[in-house]
C-alpha cells in the first residue's frame, strides 16, 4: 500500500502502537498500517534501534511517525507515553487508537520454572496491559471516544502443557479487556481483544523456527498485513456494532 | 454508498443472501452491501413481494440482483438455489459468498411450548443452516474457495429463561458452523459465525418494539449497514488470517 | 455395592433413567446406582429385551426396578412415562430424579450426509431431551423439587470435523439444559449437564473399538460406576451449592 | 458430622488447606471436612490466632490438625509448607490433597486503581496459586498421585465493570489450573477448578453485607459444608472419570 499520498495528517488523531520490535514483526506492521491510513503513529518499544528503523521505513514511504523508548511494565513510562500521545501537536490531534501488542511466549516446564519467570510473563503479557488500559481509560473516557485493542492469544482461552505461565498471563489480559469493554463501552470506548491463533509470518518465526515455516506452507502463517487489516477494521467499526472479540488464524490451522 | 458506478458485474462471482424479508431488515442490508461491492446478488426468501422489493431497490441504485423464492427448510429448494447460484451466467461467475440469515426468535415459556414449536425454531435456525452449509460445502470444496457466513446470536452461547428453544437451535447452528470451519477451512472454505448481540435497527424492532427503540437511544440498536460491513470484511479477509467468530453489539449494550 | 439390604423403598421418590440399552452401558449403570441408593428405578429404553435384562439384574441384587418400553422422540411415550413416574404407588413416591441418557454418535462426512440423518441425530440427542425436560419441568415445578440430569458430550462445546451433526445436536441439548437451569433453578429444580469427555468403558466400546480399548490402557476409559457416582452426587447436592455443569474424563485423556 | 470416631489417622495421607481465615469461612469449612474424613489437616493462613482457633475446633471435635502460619505469596513459605506436608510423620503419610483457597475480592474503579493494588490481587489470587501448584506438581508427580483443588470464581470466566483486577487475576488462576490439568493429569495428578458463583454463607458476608444476606433468603448463599462436599467428592473421584471444572451456586442465583 502506498503511503505517499497521505501527507497532511495534523488534524487527524494520532495512533499509538505499544510493543514494537523488529521491522518484520506485528508491531511494525500495525504501525505501517495506521500510517498508511493517514495517522501519525507513535511507535513505542524497548529498543531504540528497532523502533527507529520502523519509524524510518514509515517516513520513507511518506508517512508520519515518531518513537518513544519505553518499558510497558513501567508505570512512569506508560504515563509519559500517554502525555505525549494525548497532546494535540503538529503531528495530529490527541490519540484515539491504542494497540497493545507487547508480549512474550516460550514453552516451559512448570516444575522447573523460577517464580520470577512466571512473574515476568505476567508483567509483560498482563500487567503492562493494565497500565496501558487504565491510562487509556483515564484519558479517553472524558472525551467519550477511543479504541483500545489488545493482541491476544488462544492460550488465553485454553491452557496447554508447558504453557501455564503464558496461558495464565494471557487469560489475565483477556479478562482485563473484557471487564474494560463492559465498563467503558457505554462511555464510548471501544475495547477489543484479538485472539491470534497460529504463527505470525514475521522475523521471529523465520529466524527461530525455519522448519515450522516450511511445514506450514503457503499462507500457513498469519500475514502481518492481514492481521493489521483486522485491527484497522475494528477501529473503524460503527459504535452501534462493535466487536469485542474475534479470532484470526490461517485457513489450514487445526483449532 | 452509490451503486451506480458498478455496472459490469458479469465476471465477478455472485453472492447469495438467504433469509431476506423486509426492505429494512438485515437480509436486505446484506444484499444491498454485496451489490454495492459490485456483486450480482441472489436474494432468497419466502415471500416473493418482499424480496422483489429488495431487488428493485438494488437495481434502482444501479446494482444487479435477482430473486429466488424458497423455503430454507426445504432440501429441494436449497439445492435448486445452489444450482442457480453456482452456474456461471450473464450475471456473474459461480457464487463464492453465501450468507445464511434465516432465523426467528420469540420468548416462550418452556412448560407450555408445543413440541412442534420447539421443532419449528430448530428447522429455521439450525436445520436450514445445515442444508445450506452442506450444499455450500459440496459446491465450494472442489473449487477450493468460498465464504459461508452464518448470522448467529448470543443465545447460542448463553441459555436464558424463556429462550430454551431459541438458545438450543442457535447453539446447534453455532456448532454446525464451528465443525464446518474445522472440516473445510483446510480446503479453502471460510466459515464464520457472527454473534449479533442486541436489537437490530430494522423494520421488525421499529414496528413491534417502539418502546424498546426509544429506551435504547442513539446507536443503541445495531445499524444494519454496520453489520453488513462486518460480513463483507469477513469475506475479504486474507486466508492466512481468517476469523471464525466475532460478536457485534451496540456500544452501550450490557453484555 | 450390595443392594440386598435396601428392601423397603416405597416411601422414597422413584428415579427414572431414560436411554437404557446394554447391561454394560451407562444407562444400566445409572439404573443400578440409583437402585443401590434405595430408589425404585424406572428403566426406560427402546428395546424390551435389553431393559428387562437390566431390571432383572437389579432385582437379583435386591433392588427394585420396573421397565417402560418407549421411544424418547415420541411425545406420547414421554408423557406416558411421566404419568407412571409421577404416580405415588407401591414402588415409591413420585419421582424426583430424571437422567436423560439417550444419544447416539458416529463420525460422518458432512457433504455426503443425508438430511434425515442430520435430523435423526437431533431427534435423539436434543429433541428427546426437550420432551423429557419440558415434561419434567411441568411435573416438578409445582412440587418445587426434582433433579434433571442430562448426559452431555465435549462435542457440545467444540465442533470437530466429521462431527457437525453430533456437535450441533449436543450443543442444542446443552443450551436447552442451561436455559432450563436458569428458568427453573429458582423454582427448586436442579438441572445439570454432565460433559462426558472420552470413551465409556461399556459394551459398545469393547465390541466395536477393541483396538481403541487396548491403546487407552488401565483407567483410560470412563468407568461406568464412576460416572454414576457423579450423577448421584449431583442429585444429592444441597440446593445452596448446585452444580450446573461438570466434565468427566479419564486422567490420561488429552483435552 | 461427628469427627469423634476418627482417631487413628497416622497411616492416612495428610490434607492441606491454604488460605484459612475466620472460623466461619470456607477455608475453615474445608479443614473441618477433611478432618471429619479422618485426615490430619494442615491449616495454613496468615493470621496465627485465626488458624489456631480452627485447629482447636477440629481437635475438640476429635479430629487431628496442625497449623502453619504463612504468606501464600512467599515462595519460601510455600516450600516450607510442603516440606512439612510431604513428610510422613505421626500425623499421617505425605499429603495427597491440597486446597488453594486464598483470595480476595472487592469492587474498584479501574481508572483510580493504584498499580500496586492491581498487582496485589494478582499476587494473592494467581501468583500464590502458581507457587502452590508448582510445588504440589514437584512433590506429587514422582508419587503419581495427589489432588490439587483451586477455589475459583465466576469472574474468571466473565469480566465485569469494577472487577477488572479480580477477573484478570482469577482468570490467570483458572488457566494455570487448566494447563496443569493437561500437563499433570496423565502423571496421575488431579487438578480441579471450582467456580464458586454467589455469596458464601460465612463470616465475611454476615458482618459486611447484612442487607445482601437478608435479600438472598433461605439457601440463597452457598453453604460452606455444601461447598466442602464438592471439594471432597472431587478428591474421591475415580481417576477414570475426573472432573476438571465445576460450578457451584445457590439454586436461586441468576447466572
Amino acid at each position: 500500500m502506498s503511503i505517499a499520498t497521505k501527507m497532511h495528517v495534523s488534524d487527524r488523531p494520532k495512533a499509538v502502537v505499544i510493543g514494537v520490535g523488529p521491522e518484520q514483526g506485528l508491531g511494525a506492521g500495525l504501525s505501517r498500517r495506521f500510517a498508511a491510513e493517514g495517522r501519525h503513529v507513535i511507535i513505542a518499544g524497548r529498543t531504540e534501534a528497532k523502533i527507529e528503523r520502523v519509524r524510518e521505513s514509515i517516513v520513507e514511504a511518506g508517512g508520519s511517525a515518531s518513537t518513544v523508548v519505553m518499558d510497558v511494565t513501567s508505570e512512569a513510562d506508560v504515563i509519559r507515553l500517554f502525555d505525549i500521545a494525548m497532546q494535540a501537536d503538529e503531528h495530529g490531534a490527541s490519540a484515539d487508537l491504542i494497540a497493545y501488542n507487547a508480549g512474550n511466549n516460550q514453552p516451559l516446564d512448570l516444575r522447573t520454572m523460577e517464580a520470577d519467570v512466571f512473574e515476568s510473563f505476567w508483567r509483560l503479557n498482563c500487567f503492562g496491559g493494565f497500565l496501558v488500559g487504565r491510562e487509556a481509560a483515564r484519558r479517553f473516557a472524558p472525551l467519550g471516544r477511543g479504541s483500545i485493542l489488545f493482541s491476544g492469544a488462544t492460550g488465553a482461552l485454553r491452557g496447554m502443557p508447558n504453557f501455564a505461565h503464558f496461558a495464565s498471563s494471557k487469560a489475565g489480559l483477556r479478562m482485563l479487556a473484557q471487564s474494560m469493554a463492559r465498563e467503558f463501552g457505554p462511555l464510548g470506548l471501544h475495547v477489543a481483544h484479538i485472539v491470534i491463533d497460529g504463527g505470525i509470518d514475521g522475523e521471529r518465526v523465520h529466524t527461530r523456527f525455519t522448519e515450522h515455516v516450511k511445514q506450514k506452507g503457503v499462507d500457513g502463517l498469519l500475514d502481518i498485513d492481514a492481521i493489521a487489516d483486522a485491527f484497522w477494521s475494528l477501529h473503524r467499526q460503527h459504535r452501534s456494532a462493535w466487536t469485542h472479540e474475534l479470532d484470526l488464524r490461517p485457513f489450514k490451522e487445526a483449532f
